[in-house]
């Protein structure tokens, strides 16, 4: 099978950093030897320097809501060219923490930002490119939050709203509704249910891309 | 009369920081107290890291096309709305080294991205806000290098090819001839006949904003 480039997303606390380990666990069992790992805002020196920027933010200057998102995709631009492409060019597969989704959800659904610039920057900056899998943790920003709390401090778009998760957990919903290559997951359950449900998306999904290839 | 944004544009070495000490001069003469120089990309300290990671690149890591124009407008959103347009507010006219006009063409005519995306980033990033009066400082890519390379080192952008340039010159030409609030000037003259020039196109400017208040 060609590799393939798997996305995991969801709010802050769904469960994104146990949900690689168990992705990655599953495609080795099924034989698949190198994966390399992708977090966004980030993996490149220079995509990492944006995600610095945009989570600290500058001391005393106002970080707009549309220059964040335009770092967030200058940032994405590069870890796309640089990293994701030549890994899948070589035959190793990629698991992404966050992608475009995360975009989408936070910064169109939960800042508001306009329509027609998202589509733009998802549309005509990353052209065709998209992830094969998204797996899309779902949880209600309440219960997520307050797991994110319990692990320590919070950055500057952690520190959001309840209103501005629920704007962004919405979005999440209804773009995943709208496209086939994003399983939604109920991430409110106890963990071994999520990991058992994602075993068997995965399992589902690369069968299903076995019998097409 | 209101305040106002002045811009200065052209190749490098084109003559923009003699125009700018002229236009200052002039406005001065005009009564005008109070005038702030921006200079882009950059202008505020989440700018002027921008600038420095698109004026110098990262070690080792290729700066895609993309990313370059996404982290100027960027950096020019936070100009805009920290610096420009407070300044205007209190009643400060603002001179500019580069706007949006730069980005329309280095990255759009140079660097041929894609005409949607920068006529998004313009339309839907900037809104409705743009210079009052553009001065477009006119040279041959030759004859401003040559005066460029005279001054020392050249940055990662203006180390390009001379086809490059012709090609931003180029989209600057169509697109001053297209926009009534861009004053094209033959700066390939000797100075003082483009410094002549500028004044007397200011003049003209300032008495028909007159005239119009």
């Amino acid at each position: 099978m060609e590799s393939k480039f798997i996305v995991i997303e969801g709010l802050e606390g769904a469960g994104k950093t146990t949900a690689r380990d168990v992705v990655v666990d599953e495609l080795r069992r099924h034989g698949i030897q190198e994966v390399v790992f992708t977090r966004e805002p980030g993996g490149t020196p220079l995509a990492e320097h944006l995600r610095t920027l945009v989570k600290e933010g500058v001391e005393g200057e106002t970080l707009t809501d549309r220059a964040e998102v335009l770092m967030l995709y200058a940032a994405r631009v590069q870890l796309i060219e640089n990293v994701i492409k030549p890994a899948l060019a070589r035959g190793a597969w990629v698991v992404g923490d966050r992608h475009d989704l995360s975009s989408q959800a936070y910064q169109g659904g939960g800042r508001g930002i306009d329509t027609h610039l998202m589509q733009t920057l998802r549309d005509t900056v990353l052209g065709d490119f998209k992830p094969d899998l998204t797996l899309y943790l779902d949880i209600p920003p309440q219960q997520g939050l307050a797991r994110a709390r319990s692990r320590g401090e919070l950055d500057r778009i952690e520190r959001e709203s309840l209103a501005f998760f629920e704007r962004t957990r919405d979005r999440y919903l209804a773009l995943a509704a709208a496209d086939a290559t994003i399983v939604t997951l109920d991430a409110a359950q106890p963990l071994e249910q999520v990991s058992a449900a994602i075993r068997r998306a995965l399992r589902a999904w690369l069968a299903s891309q076995e019998a097409q290839a």
